[in-house]
């Protein structure tokens, strides 16, 4: 089974949305697993403090080495094989392919920085993978941590069901996905497209395709392979 | 006041992680405000449906733009400037200096698809903005919401304290942050960087540059204006 465990300053805040919905039903189904554990049960002293001002001076905290290995190495004992996550801005952006790759596996350890960022000591003597879900700089891991084991827990086998694979959503073979309609017919004057009608499904799927490289060339086309038009 | 209002089938959602730390104390303290609506609350018939099946066929099911469009001009009056976002895989990714525009602004008004996707038509018909928090697959819009909310939010002027701007964090300038390092000056073997407990500010900051620099060639040459090592 999937198991997430999440080190964390506010552990208030999971399952939080992953309570609910498709990620809640899961995880009520035991299809996965989460733990988060307060990072400041191996704070110092009285205060238990987990931070202290950084060597050189400049703005705000960094989370110490010392704390933060304390809290890691109770969690992650030897033998767990599952990776160990840092979130940060200046990490590898995460991506659907990793999320496969993640989901496929025993889990997660996901390590949720505060403040300025860790001691990089930490980063180097426990081998953690750095990673960030987008360009942006959140005030903590936490949302990025959730945003990840959303992405995750909803690939695990069982979880959607059989007639929702994901084949065919974004950032499958490096497309953006392709406009959907429902009803009504029409709608504030607007048509669905008479194509999505015709009950032809060759020309659906053939349109379909052709709308999602038309998207992906002129919105992403960082996105990679798409041939030029027709 | 910066004032978002979130369009979602899981207002129990909200405000989740935002309710803590320091988005919650922003709230606490009005610094800004967080409204989320159920779409339900629009919904048609006896079963309140949001949703009906894909025109021309396929998985999963599509949300329809009339409930959405009712749900969302039951908030966004006339007059009302916020610029108005759907999360979305295939939108305009999310970027750092986004948020900053944002936040000097009115607010957001959020809307959070579930299932399959919305209706193209809605996101024509109201003008929506299609905005991606970064290339992977979540199983709704909710946590896109949550992310995008908080990195807005620490930039509202005076929630962050002053000495810690955000000037010389990730993304600013184009680069990634420089290491951190805090006490104890020797862990598990490791030293903090001579440098650091030099004294030097000139040389402190000189060293910080680099290291940025040097981290974002190595790890984001796609972030640009880097200059070649010297």
């Amino acid at each position: 089974m999937f198991a997430a465990t999440v080190l964390t300053l506010f552990p208030a805040m999971f399952p939080g949305p992953l309570g609910q919905s498709l990620a809640g039903e899961a995880l009520t189904r035991r299809r996965w697993s989460l733990e988060a554990r307060d990072i400041r049960d191996h704070g110092l002293g009285r205060h238990r403090a987990v931070d202290d001002t950084p060597a050189g001076g400049g703005p705000g905290m960094v989370m110490r080495a010392d704390v933060l290995a304390a809290s890691l190495d109770a969690v992650a004992l030897p033998g767990d094989s599952r990776p160990r996550l840092i979130m940060s801005p200046r990490g590898a952006p995460f991506t659907q392919g990793r999320a496969r790759e993640w989901a496929a596996g025993p889990g997660l350890v996901i390590l949720c920085p505060r403040f300025e960022g860790v001691d990089e000591r930490l980063i180097e003597a426990r081998s953690l993978t750095e990673v960030s879900i987008g360009d942006y700089v959140l005030s903590g891991g936490e949302i990025a941590a959730l945003a990840i084991l959303d992405v995750c827990v909803r690939l695990i086998p069982g979880v959607m069901g059989k007639e929702a694979s994901g084949a065919e959503e974004s950032f499958e073979n490096d497309l953006l996905e392709y406009p959907h309609f429902t009803r009504p017919r029409e709608w504030e004057g607007r048509a669905i497209p008479e194509v999505l009608l015709s009950g032809d499904h060759a020309k659906i799927a053939e349109w379909r395709r052709r709308e999602a490289e038309r998207l992906t060339r002129q919105r992403r086309p960082d996105l990679g392979r798409v041939p030029p038009p027709d």
